[in-house]
């Protein structure tokens, strides 16, 4: 097995992938000096002092004096370059080299009213405030126990889409409008076939605003109640089983998969218990298979800004226009202040875990994460749950918690998503499919019931980087066929839908 | 039927319970004069110009100009008074009359190991963070399915406390030490016979780290287990699963009720979906029962800060100790401060709909809320999900958002809750059982499946207030005893479990 990993071609230091001993031989004939431990960074070639360190082909620093071939590469040789205000919007950005339409691949989906792409057929029972919550999922357990779904084989389920937030809250602020795009992102999600509300009533996040808000669903596709107006909680069950049975599942039950463009699939990436291998194989990997879904004319989002903090000046200069790489920056610096405000820190530099694992500095340890979105242009930033409109790799800012992440990610149209972890992950959601793809083959075995895809194989010397990346896109088309992913067949799904909520609580 | 209501004895404003004409007589022989609408005060005899104006025997303002007997009292005539900043810190504390030992009532409750009073006995799978949600709902799933329960009669159920926070937050501030007192507060909680938690492994939220924290509980009465430790979903569900049959369970089931003093008891006072009838039928009949309440050595935590703001200093005056006071006026300015911060407004004053419903003061409005503690003296005031110490009325420092209010004022130790409402709030808490008090006979008749007391038979001129606080505190020892209330025939509360977070999630 080769014992150092070179994550891009050009990059003068390579991972090592186990300890390296001193005067140890490496593939390309350098000679190891001194020793390095497994996960940190060797030098391939002499580098001088203040020369530019890369690593995935970005710098992540310069040499703080000159450093020798074989040399361990840390933070008593590397230091962070002054880069942080150069944002060059759009100095990077490079034409799509799309793949010609007549040679596209398809995948087997949901074409919607609206022409949006549906990867599943689910129905939604939709909770405007925590209030109502009991009632949506007494409503799925009612057609589980009563067999409802059984005269519709096309309906995947009835799932209740339920949360703790909708009351005591101002309706004037970006946090509330956040929460109405967060549900009504769903609402209006290609994965549903029909959605109904059930709301209290007396809340403040009331339904019909909703409909004025975003404008009135096509005839059908979404139904609504409340319990103060049924008359209480049985009879609001009793009333969405009917209406389900007479006329939601019918209508649902009439959709039917058939060949769609790779175009239409708008993938979240995600990351969770990541370890010393996410960035090394799993992230770039992943990253691999965007740029040739990207290239496929699809659709890609990356999120979690505290995650990118630190990293926000490469995107930036993948930026398609420089007001993209405006609007990340003008995110970046909300947070900063919101943090503050909340006695907190955002604040991406390494720990002393991740440098006992070898990241040195904050741009290694970002381009770690940021790698998941592949090398093509930032096509546009997203506020939370805003709908994906252009196709291409887009930023969400969403916080890094997984569940808050993808739950915007879902809501701006995501019908997909790939989830890298490291320490094991069970992450599953409804209504849009997760793969989960492993970054290490001990936690992939250990975990193997919960994870879709290992790229444990990449630091194993087993497969290469564009290998898992092929595994990893055929997974996609695979899933988004209707193929069941782990997490599905375990039956996740019903408790991850959390809106971020970034307001007063009342 | 009686057209108008006296709050208290000594009040010199009354509220009319219908629409009052010019001319007409009152049952004191006082005229109207002029109209006054149903839910607007009328006054009782004639007051002077800076007069202070008292309801609930509480000064609301002062008459901003002479006002006749029989005349409408609101904004034209009476105005706030320069009161806010004079605490007179437990100036109105006095001598609690105590019914004596010897004849106090009881109710059938557990007797838990650690000397605590529980009115249930569930056993609880409680999740550390969001990733481990899925897997305990589906433990209970699986207990249901399989009638893992047959055997163990005593047990009133297995139940998932889940909720969607728990990683991705600094572990070094309140904000965490609240999640961790909010969890801690229902593992320890008597209500529950035995739990066990479950964790991913990986999340900030470290159950070892709560057992260091709090101590470790007496043997048998929790256990934890992490999915990542355990190797996967399925392993965990069937880990826990054994767990609960071997062991678990039956250590549960040996609980038996036997008769306890009142005293035991720690009632939660919450309202939600207020109406103009709150203030006046079911808020001040909850007070008069918890009165009854802590004449017995029982407790009884009142919440909801901010809809408790404006008045205050009616809370300060009778607190027992100087401390407790100056403990509320802290967590007051703590909100002041906090809201702006978010670019909100703590701000409890009467809106156009409650000026047109005939509030006119925010100590008015306030007191409308505040009188479901009744008049006894504040004895504590406890940080949010702070385990209740003290005997007798407490305030907890929480939202006014029921789920988030009453999730603290369970960890708190409440072993029941009495939930007014005037629109019909549905709410059901499990492991503490939720008594709902409808303000109005027409919700109560439109939604009795749901309500468990109607107080509108005051406004109907059918009840007292003394009478219907009898019929809640009678309920009191029912629902205590294992008499069940609307909501858990209903059953509520797998879904009410919300930790309040006031940090930012990263
Ligand atoms: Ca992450
Ligand atoms: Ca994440
Ligand atoms: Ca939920
Ligand atoms: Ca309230
Ligand atoms: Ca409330």
């Amino acid at each position: 097995m080769n014992p150092i990993f070179l994550l891009h071609p050009g990059d003068p230091v390579a991972v090592a992938l186990a300890d390296l001993s001193d005067g140890e031989a490496l593939p390309n004939g350098v000679t190891v000096r001194g020793s390095v431990p497994r996960g940190h960074k060797v030098a391939l070639r002499d580098i001088d002092r203040d020369g530019a360190v890369f690593k995935y082909g970005q710098v992540i620093g310069h040499a703080t004096r000159p450093i020798a071939a074989g040399e361990h590469v840390h933070s008593h040789n590397l230091g962070m370059s002054d880069h942080t205000d150069d944002y060059a919007h759009g100095s990077l950005a490079k034409p799509t080299a799309y793949v010609p339409e007549a040679e596209r691949d398809t995948f087997m989906g949901y074409r919607r009213g609206d022409g949006k792409a549906g990867t599943r057929n689910y129905v939604g029972i939709i909770s405007s405030v925590n209030c109502s919550a009991t009632v949506a999922h007494h409503v799925v357990r009612e057609v589980e126990r009563r067999g409802l779904l059984e005269g519709f084989p096309n309906v995947d389920g009835v799932i209740a889409i339920t949360h703790g937030l909708g009351c005591c809250i101002s309706n004037k602020n970006e946090a509330f409008a956040m929460l109405q795009r967060t549900i009504w992102g769903h609402v209006r999600h290609p994965n549903f076939g029909a959605v109904m509300m059930v709301g209290l009533g007396c809340e403040t996040n009331q339904i019909p605003a909703m409909v004025e808000t975003f404008g009135k669903p096509p005839a059908g596709s979404m139904h609504y109640l409340t319990i103060q107006q049924m008359g209480g909680t049985r009879k609001t069950i009793e009333a969405c089983l009917e209406k389900l049975v007479s006329e939601v599942l019918p209508a649902a039950n009439k959709a039917r998969r058939e060949p769609l463009p790779a175009s239409e699939l708008i993938v979240a990436l995600q990351c969770g218990g990541s370890d010393g291998l996410s960035g090394i194989t799993a992230n770039p990997a992943l990253g691999l298979a965007v740029d040739r879904l990207v290239a496929q004319g699809g659709s890609a989002v990356l999120a979690e800004t505290p995650e990118v903090y630190g990293a926000e000046h490469l995107l930036t200069r993948r930026a398609v226009r420089p007001e993209v790489g405006e609007a990340l920056i003008e995110r970046i610096r909300w947070w900063e202040d919101y943090a503050a405000k909340l006695d907190g820190e955002i604040n991406n530099n390494p720990t002393p875990g991740n440098k006992a694992g070898g990241l040195t500095t904050i741009l290694e340890k970002s381009l770690g994460a940021v790698c998941k979105a592949g090398s093509t242009n930032l096509v546009s930033v997203l506020r939370y749950a805003e709908p994906v409109k252009e196709r291409g790799m887009s930023m969400m800012d969403t916080p890094g918690y997984d569940p808050m992440g993808v739950t915007g990610q879902v809501a701006g149209g995501s019908n997909l998503l790939c989830f890298t972890t490291g320490r094991g992950s069970v992450f599953g959601y409804k209504p849009t499919p997760s793969i989960k793809i492993a970054t290490n083959t001990p936690m992939y075995r250990h975990m193997e019931e919960d994870m879709d895809i290992n790229a444990g194989t990449i630091a194993d010397g087993e497969e290469t980087h564009e290998q898992v990346a092929d595994r990893i896109y055929r997974e996609i088309l695979r899933v988004a066929s209707g193929g069941q992913s782990k997490s599905e067949a375990l039956g996740f799904g019903d408790c991850e839908f959390v809106p971020w909520n970034i307001s007063a609580q009342m």
